[in-house]
């Protein structure tokens, strides 16, 4: 703060002039003592001078509310929800979240550091604060192919960013553990800032190591005991409610049960769709959520501020009290704990505002590189007896792998792979570098007939994957995908049902959110008439489809993959077909 | 951690290999849960690897003893114990104390930046952890002739010093305050590091301008209320329990009635002397206090370690946990909580080892610069009806400022101020520039009769400091101090009774706290014998009586200062003898 400033605030603060701004008659939460006390908050040029009693140059009485400072989401990915980062972060500030904290992983895997700067131009001067944790296991895995390989050097120039405060989520725990050289590397980059971890059922031993290595977070718990270990260990536990991950209930009801120590708790929601946070809500669901389970108000309210603000170093964020930044949040009262005003900097955030969407560097725009496609590359070779397959499970991610024998028929006295409804074709065509890679493979509980699926999004390296019953539509839906660089398709009978263009790396769409769920409204029925069970979001459940590191079986461009045998098998009958 | 290490610690964290070091059945405090775990506790290379089940090379049983985290000291000066900075960690350390945030103001006061370096290279490679905050107010005021002007620009070079955390006790808030412009260079040269505050009785308003400054903690906090108004703006509270200052019971009981928040609070010593820490314990004392206080112990082991650790960045220190520095106590029982061993970095501290005298260079030793000094020196004018009197007040270091007829006798013609038993001669020395500007005074109920008492120990600017009932008397001790370089005097009848010398930097003694105690026992019952009352600590008083920011009148080299009136008087009859 420059001097001549901080002179004015001071005596602003010390009540010898009349305050920029008051808020009148609040019931303040301060967030350091965790409790709640009744008076005027004094601010000035979008930061807290003071609690007391303030006469101001303008006025706002709450008329008893309770004012508490701006939620922080702790950690979340901006384009899951398929929309430009500003559409999100203006939905959730909405909801009382002022501070997001960021890892742009999947842009990284397309574009790397220029997926991670378009994050950075995207989210800068937003009506809310917008950190970014760099992301560390791009590529996720050594067997697959991604847009771009993000090491310790070319992290180095993001250090001294002011809005990056530490390495993203390290999802690697076995390069961690081991002492990998190139992982390690980047741990040593960031000694001493905020590193992110992603430490689902670590054994005591590796959770210890692990921890160790200065892993800080986690927001993979999904219950209350583990959760006690990690902080036993010294790391924050970030507790996610989120569209698809929803571990809220089992942590918090088991901190209320046990009265545990809530110090190092705070709340995420790591992946939430917009219509989710319009109808529900975003850190003020969790919020809200924690409190019914049973935990006092106060103790929920450090969660979701200065405790989050504290693991990530925010020194001036979190809570409401002099030399704090004036992001608030008012509540109608402790019980219903309603949002009824946010702001951001001392400026109140409106409703419903339209999101203004800023324009994205073309090379951006053109990241379906393959330059043709043709049916012929979705081609299996001939049959003989069992094939591996992916056995999709209803309501999961996750897959089983089975041999069985698959419907054939014969051509040229030969026995090909013949798709049937129950069984499909699967394919995931590399799409970063030109090389055409592909990976054919064959799903069974998919359901789909008469038709193909495919989309850009498919974690973690975004290539293009489509299952159908016909190589005709599956090529079709491809060839859509390279002309609307990057989306969903719907292709049926040979033609194009509809297209959501993801133009944006392929993950994302600058046509608004609105459009968007226009476009999902009337795909998503139409992919279940086709026979996509309803236990499955068909989109989503796609784009886990390519994903090795999730078991039992997924489809890489370079072929089959099992899981947990870390084998590559070039097509379904490889191995196969040599026993028989 | 060079990753071949890394590699091997995280084989014995995860229990592939015997760990270097273990402590078996243990009941560990988890500082992150607040929580006891019974268990073993794997150490290599004095860092944690793990709290569980673990096999090691070397093992101790602790059979089910309590392990804690070592002890953190918050803020303490060493220099005031006026023994050497080694003799004082160690004997701390043998308490448990295994942490030291020090402030050398004391003596920057006298050596600037070499007093700083002092201090950092007495307390490098101790058996505890060492940290320094940098002095900010030196000198304490500008009413005053110290040593050294400590500006920004002085304190750059240590900006990336490993063991400074931040800028000391910033006790000028009325600079704070006001925006002055030098002491916030120095609040901006430290802005993201720690600022520790000194803010004792602050209006509402001031303390929030202060927090605004940045300001983080507080150390002279001396009740419940006023810590929580500290803790609502963002400030740490170090609550202090030492030698002199007692303010633990007042806040921890309104802690303990009102069930209130404790994250946030701390535990200091400031000054605590070597005879007392052997007699009471150091943090460990505070930690004993406070739960016999009622609060649980969970909570006050939480404040004695992992929160100091928070407040001051530390991040491998205050828990037991992977990856922190393996710093503990062993407590026999909750209830007792007595220190059965201390381990710093895995090793034993021994009980009553020898400390280790380091050398001290030359110029530090050779700190009091006057070249000669004459009795003539000490006179005062002739006197006209009142002077300005330093009415004393038992028990306290406060003054009261009185205007009287004070005992006169005939000379020449004149009449002069003639000692009387009730009132005493003042003087204050300047020492460090060779100027021998000499402030005189005259102070009632100091008692000293037949003699003159003298310490080159006089807050906060150090310059030789005397009392007596005649000159010749007083003169003889400056010149024994000047002889000694510094020190503790007793004259008595033109005889020196003994000398404390404390020849490093006028400041500390390297004779040993024993030798050092040994002269205090002799010299401290001879001064009461001398007619000092027993409600005063003869030297200690005296140390206090040059202080310029403490009311309400004191005496400088300048003269005698009217503290509330900021108004210097050349002598004690400078402004009444015109009105008389």
């Amino acid at each position: 703060m420059e001097l001549d400033k901080y002179r004015l605030y001071s005596e602003m603060a010390r009540g010898l002039i009349k305050a920029e701004f008051v808020f009148k008659n609040a019931n303040v939460f301060m967030a350091h003592t965790g409790e709640f006390v009744y008076g005027d908050v004094a601010v000035a040029d979008g930061m807290i001078l003071g609690v007391g009693s303030y006469g101001g140059e303008k006025t706002i009485d709450l008329e008893g509310r309770y004012l508490c400072p701006g939620f922080i989401d702790s950690h979340l990915h901006l384009e899951s929800t398929l929309v430009t980062p500003g559409e999100l972060i203006r939905q959730a500030a909405q909801c009382g979240t002022t501070t997001f904290i960021v890892d742009p992983h999947e842009s990284a895997n397309v574009s790397g550091t220029d997926g991670i700067d378009y994050i950075l131009e995207q989210t800068e001067n937003m009506p809310a604060n917008v950190f970014v944790m760099m992301p560390s296991c791009v590529p996720a895995t050594s067997v697959d192919d991604n847009g771009c390989t993000l090491s310790a050097g070319k992290m180095k120039t993001y250090l001294d960013h002011p809005r990056i405060l530490g390495l993203g989520e390290v999802m690697d725990a076995v390069s961690v553990i081991s002492g990998n050289a190139s992982m390690h590397e980047k741990l040593g980059l960031f000694k001493n800032k905020v590193k992110d971890g992603h430490a689902p059922f670590l054994s005591k031993g590796d959770l210890a190591a692990y921890a160790m290595a200065g892993i800080t977070t986690d927001h993979e718990c999904v219950d209350y005991d583990y959760a006690m270990e990690e902080r036993r260990n010294g790391m924050y536990v970030l507790i996610r409610e989120g569209s698809a991950a929803r571990n809220l209930e089992a942590i918090v009801r088991g901190i209320a049960e046990h009265h545990a120590d809530t110090s190092g708790f705070c709340f995420c929601t790591d992946d939430k769709h917009i219509e989710e946070i319009r109808k529900d809500g975003h850190i003020n669901y969790n919020v809200k959520k924690a409190v019914e389970l049973g935990l006092p108000a106060e103790k929920v309210l450090k969660m979701a501020t200065i405790q989050a603000a504290q693991c990530y170093g925010l020194k001036n964020l979190g809570a409401i009290a002099p030399g704090y930044q004036a992001d608030f949040v008012v509540l109608d009262n402790l019980k219903d704990l309603n949002v009824m005003e946010v702001y951001h900097r001392g400026i109140r955030i409106k409703k419903d505002e339209q999101a203004e969407i800023r324009p994205c560097a073309p090379h951006l725009r053109n990241t379906v590189h393959l330059l043709k496609f043709r049916e012929e590359n979705l081609r299996l070779p001939a049959c003989h007896g069992k094939a591996h397959v992916l056995q999709m499970e209803e309501g999961q991610i996750t897959t089983k792998s089975i041999q069985e024998e698959v419907p054939c028929m014969e051509k040229n006295g030969e026995l090909f792979f013949a798709p049937n409804g129950m069984y499909d074709k699967i394919a995931v065509i590399e799409r970063h570098k030109y090389t055409g890679k592909t990976g054919i493979g064959i799903v069974k509980d998919f359901g789909l007939t008469g038709g193909a699926i495919a989309s850009s999004v498919s974690h973690d390296s975004h290539n293009l994957i489509v299952i159908g019953d016909n190589d005709r539509d599956m090529a079709l839906a491809v060839r859509e995908l390279i002309r609307t660089q990057g989306g969903y398709t719907l292709v049926e009978n040979g033609k194009v049902f509809d297209t959501l263009p993801l133009p944006i790396m392929g993950l994302m769409s600058d046509a608004g959110y609105e459009n968007v769920n226009a476009k999902l409204a009337r795909m998503i029925p139409r992919a279940h008439s086709m026979g996509i069970p309803e236990g499955f979001d068909p989109f989503i459940t796609l784009s886990f489809m390519a994903l090795p590191v999730i078991p039992e079986i997924r489809i890489t461009p370079r072929g089959i993959y099992l899981v947990q045998e870390d084998r590559m098998l070039e097509h379904p009958f490889a191995d196969l077909r040599i026993r028989s």
